[in-house]
């Protein structure tokens, strides 16, 4: 372990490490490890899909509508039957739109800052909106609570999901706190699963607020590395328990074929309660007549059903598996004896979360940069981007080809000795 | 002309319109004029677009980008550049977004609502926000101010655009008139033209509110039923207008290719000042990712330039041209000696605004439903539904067949006559 090192042999070990690192630099790398894209290979298996609409016969929907024109404001109902697959509900509850789930995130604040709900003030009226932000969280998340100008509080996430105890004392007495962000399945960046015992207290807990709300991005509901776990496994349905607890407006689910299909042109969707629906859909319906169909049928038709979703699914799975395992092998093998760091081992999402050692993370970051590496920002995952530990990594090794992440993972476990050699040996000053 | 008939010869022909619209009730039709869809025939011209993107190297960008991953919040340069020929401007001030030009106002206004902007107060923290709505006019356009609150005031829409004595005066001394709805060439529903003169003083005249915004809703730019306008004779644009009087944030544009590719799967855009599209990007940034690049591609590949458009738009016209034309034909033979009534012959744009005698509108749209025509509803062109003189209908003869849009058109002749000869009966009486 590093921090057990006399200060001379850190020192020499410091050199060289420094020797090691300018050997890297003057490699001249261009290598990408800081969004969680699919990579090309991953998109090439979604491309029978783009054939599957381009015929007038082939544009009609089952209930022979013609969908290359004006109408249907919430989705297809084959399509609303494929998406209810991803956000675990059943079709008459699900609201298939655009592209992007975080659009439809957005706006969904949006219409409860602008017009409330349920009788309650409009929250751009308060004073104050505070939100929950568990952490390490996704920077997109973080980034419409600020642009929406709520207040973020952060929440520790542990192994079973947001720090319930945190999340109850917050929420009983103060009515300014409206909201949570989770994804509760293979969270970004932690790869953290919601045990059923966190889904069961986010929906009974006693809320001040009750226009609260659970915003549950199950951006990865369906992307297991390792097969679909049995029905018993899966998350439990945050919709099922917040009925229960006679709470059914609580929850507003989401997800998207984004990561399944094509980044940026699959189908966005969400799944409320029959209250929270016929609000959405009223607002909406002043906004548009209605969402791409023909983009609805090209999926319904690739994708079919839950199990065309769980075997294409699985085709991902297959690509993504070896980087996944590559990650933990070399950050084990590379790591394991410097100490002070710690990392997940994702069984599904996009991610790995890496918790360097306190101080150094932007520094890791820094230094990756320098030998042409683009790791997210360090802070990213933290609200305003601030860690106040400056100590979380999210790496994704998605993009990258199999060669190029061993690459960049080489030079990414370099930038962390380098960085923590350094830092200890400042402190001994 | 009716009104100058005795009473019993009125009587006479009233009992003989009761008959005829007996005898077609008992016809048992099922006709829709009522929205502004395309023909299935002018759909079928742009199917070829839906094979353009197939493969994996039809999925590239002119710059190489990948277009089935995530990225590129405003659009492919490309797509700014066909957008462009649809907003009369350059692409470097257009942003490419979703499928709806409704929702991009829609979204543009909410920000207004919730953002404001350039310093002003956002609109939902003032007492009253008032909204100009040129009638006859657009329907969705009053639900989405009616939506955001706004109270909307009626202006005349007169051959030349909205009176702009009564705009000038408006906006002059009252700072919460924040906008107004314009739809500048071939309007929905009167094929009104904006004149040269109109815009000039739209982008010119003194607005007691700094953050006065004019939808510029150019739907129809290109939708010429008689060939393409010479230059010259294009609407002037709002935006050099509004450059050239020094208040160059005053203006939104916005259009689509919903009525020349597929509406709902078609691209919407929009144009603004370099200022404003600053601001909008930063909104925009924070609720996605990007927009579907893939049909992006698609459209531009298909429509290539301002030169494509205008093919594929005389393409459109050919099938259109005969139902507007039969449109006139009718009203002119059926009506001329009836009085009371007018209607508009528009150059292009999907509409006939037909004004009824006072007090027959609402009447004319019941009895053609009795006998199984859809007519948009009565007072839908004004704002909240209410025409004060029950007067005005907005014809739409685009999506029925030809031999259908002539037996819609018998019935709708029948019931403005008999509407009408009972009205005059009742007020004899």
């Amino acid at each position: 372990m590093y921090a057990d090192l006399e200060t001379s042999a850190l020192e020499a070990l410091t050199a060289r490490l420094e020797r090691d690192f300018g050997a890297m630099k003057a490699r001249g790398l261009s290598l990408n490890m800081a969004r969680g894209k699919p990579a090309a290979e991953q998109l090439d298996l979604s491309m029978p899909m783009l054939s599957s609409v381009v015929d007038s016969a082939s544009c009609a929907a089952e209930s022979g509508l013609d969908c290359r024109n004006y109408g249907v404001l919430d989705g297809l109902p084959e399509a609303k039957r494929l998406m209810a697959v991803f956000l675990d509900d059943i079709p008459e509850r699900v609201v298939v739109g655009g592209t992007s789930s975080l659009t439809l995130m957005y706006d969904a604040l949006v219409r409860l800052c602008l017009f409330g709900t349920d009788g309650c003030a409009p929250w751009s009226s308060l004073d104050q909106v505070k939100w929950l932000c568990p952490v390490p969280g996704y920077d997109r998340h973080f980034a419409i609570a600020e642009a929406l100008g709520f207040q973020m509080i952060p929440v520790a996430l542990t192994d079973e999901g947001p720090d319930m105890d945190a999340v109850e004392s917050l929420v009983r007495d103060d009515e300014s706190v409206k909201g949570i962000w989770c994804v509760p399945q293979y969270a970004n960046p932690s790869g953290t699963t919601y045990s059923d015992d966190t889904v069961r207290r986010l929906a009974t807990m006693e809320c001040a607020a009750s226009d609260f709300r659970i915003i549950w991005d199950n951006a990865y509901g369906v992307h297991h590395l390792y097969g679909e776990p049995g029905r018993q496994s899966r998350v439990l349905d945050i919709g099922k328990a917040c009925d229960q607890a006679k709470n059914p407006r609580r929850y507003l689910k989401f997800a998207s074929t984004s990561k399944v299909t094509f980044p940026g042109a699959g189908l966005a969707a969400l799944a409320a309660a029959p209250e929270n629906l016929d609000e959405i859909k009223r607002h909406m319906g002043a906004a548009t007549i209605g969402y791409d169909k023909l983009n609805q049928l090209r999926h319904v038709r690739f994708l079919e059903d839950a199990r065309g979703v769980a075997e294409h699914m699985a085709r991902h799975a297959r690509i993504l598996r070896p980087k996944f395992e590559l990650v933990a092998r070399k950050l084990e093998e590379s790591l394991s004896d410097v100490g002070g760091c710690s990392w997940s081992t994702p069984q599904g999402g996009y991610f790995v979360s890496f918790d360097a050692p306190e101080g150094c993370a932007s520094r890791i970051v820094e230094l990756a940069a320098e030998a042409g590496v683009t790791m997210t920002g360090a802070g990213a995952t933290w609200p305003y981007g601030r860690d106040p530990r400056d100590s979380n990594i999210r790496i994704a090794p998605t993009l990258p080809p199999l060669h190029e992440l061993d690459e960049a993972l080489d030079v990414f476990v370099c930038c962390v000795k380098l960085a923590y050699a350094r830092k200890l040996l400042e402190s001994r000053r």
